[in-house]
């Protein structure tokens, strides 16, 4: 990747341009704080609600700021992905807002929920089989045969850009910080949200949470080389990516000044709070960085904390109430 | 009651200067929006979450503003309250923020959760026997021996002058609506917020919203009579109340324009929209307005439609997630 070496695929002024076509069309998604909190951790504390993002995620971000930079002919093609999360909905909305026909190639045993709310977005889907077919050579045979570009859930320098408006916002939105707390899946959030603090919060100190499971960022940070990890066993599902990208590894390796694990455990734990007492609806990805906040991991010099809050999509009829009475 | 015959008890000045009392001490909240809500019912809706105030409800407000308005002498004796619910918690706060030694009673059976979060916000907690002991009957006689002020959940002047700053803050916030729903117990905060609509918003429509089965306020309005219901069977357990008060009575007959009920059915689909697609922790009381709005009970022809969730208090390891796989 020679592009990466020489100059980073992504700067702040991408993000300002992503702002600018996410006008309008994102929510801009409220900073909520809580006493309570900031009693419990002896920090500052700014909590940016991206559960109440449009598609209840940040994804929505990225995937609408690239698929409006489609050219004319590629946008009559339509776009294609792959996902079973909230890539999904971010993209299937997105196709609608622009009038760009999306397709989404889904396991035919994902979650009916999941299927009917990208449907519900305006997508087409299309299930496979995946004990007999690979979800790469698939889309590679579809976007050949049918020109469709594929947009990717993290490894793509718009969607990082869109991405990191998030941090954009929420320095915009309570000025600068002492440290910052950013979830980390592939790091598509976390590298942009780190451009983001680079040009506006410069003393800012930018960690990525990851689950303990699935700690293929914090092991590839630490080693300076890209490391990987196979279907991790965590809650986090938005974090279960199997490595950090090509294009934001670098970034994350230029502005991110560290990384933390944290264990289911501790992310149910956070869950909860979140909910019993800020009253959001949070996914556990979506609450990894406030479990770092909760378990003391952050400097207690730092005055002023932001904390992310990436996502609120999660199944009310599942088992996670269980999960809640056996705190 | 002469003097609510011949003048108010509140009038919209008292807000105005509530509103001055709870600068700082109270959060000013969110006001959400839902285009799939919007979509769904063809209007513009307008969330007010109170759900985020201080100690999960609106309660904060009104004990707040009559509480600050104690003379030093009253302050010495402290305050009284009896409730198991919101109104605990919101005068524990304030008593602990204004240095009022606040004493809550509280049947002995009432949940260890509740109990606890009382205590959490500094005030004394006096248990009772239900069975054998008349909590209106053990007031007196606290108040009697130890010359402490009683405040009212919701009959009191001040209280209903504090809750109506709600209303007063979402006209601000978002100007003015067509139809405001609002929830009622005790008809506190409905008709505080009637009260606001009457001066920010005139052609505004107030509805309050009531169980089907404590249907008491209902049932007065229409027949302009103070009717009583005893023990009401249903989850809003906020809206258990047995009857509007001699306060605010007179203050829904002048300034709200019609009140409608639901059912428990209907209430907890509202929750799960709530939860589920706005991604906030709405207690069922909570989500009285927004059952009404959704059970399309609102004029069609009503284009800005203001709802107000009240709180958000909920027991997250109660059976409450059963009854949404129910669903």
């Amino acid at each position: 990747m020679l592009s990466s070496d020489l100059s980073p695929a992504v700067v702040y002024d991408d993000l300002a341009a992503a702002a600018e076509r996410l006008r309008g069309a994102a929510h801009l998604t409220p900073v909520l704080t809580s006493r309570t909190v900031d009693q419990r951790t002896g920090h500052q504390v700014f909590f940016k609600c991206e559960n109440f993002q449009r598609t209840g995620s940040f994804k929505f971000r990225g995937a609408y700021n690239a698929m409006s930079q489609l050219e004319a002919a590629q946008r009559q093609q339509g776009v294609l992905a792959y996902s079973s999360g909230n890539h999904a909905q971010a993209m299937a909305l997105s196709g609608s807002l622009l009038g760009i026909s999306t397709t989404i190639l889904m396991p035919n045993d994902a979650p009916a929920v999941k299927q009917a709310a990208t449907r519900g977005y305006g997508a087409e889907l299309l299930l496979y089989d995946r004990r007999v077919t690979s979800r790469e050579a698939l889309a590679q045979q579809l976007c050949a045969e049918r020109g469709t570009v594929m947009i990717p859930p993290y490894d793509h320098p718009q969607v990082v850009a869109g991405q990191g408006t998030v941090g954009k916002e929420l320095f915009e939105q309570v000025g600068e910080l002492d440290v910052l707390l950013v979830c980390c899946g592939g790091g598509g959030l976390l590298s942009g949200c780190a451009i983001a603090a680079s040009e506006l919060s410069p003393g800012c100190q930018v960690i990525g949470v990851e689950p303990a499971a699935g700690d293929d960022v914090t092991r590839s940070f630490v080693t300076r080389t890209i490391q990987t990890v196979h279907n991790p066993d965590t809650i986090a599902d938005g974090a279960r990516t199997p490595c950090p990208g090509q294009v934001t590894f670098p970034l994350i390796l230029q502005h991110v000044q560290a990384m933390l694990t944290v264990t289911d455990e501790q992310l149910l734990r956070a869950m909860f709070l979140l909910w019993e007492r800020l009253k959001l609806v949070v996914e556990p990805t979506g609450a990894l960085a406030t479990a770092a906040l909760l378990e003391g991991l952050v400097d207690p010099a730092a005055a002023r904390v932001g904390v992310v809050i990436s996502g609120g999509n999660v199944d009310l009829k599942s088992d996670l109430f269980e999960r809640f009475k056996a705190l």
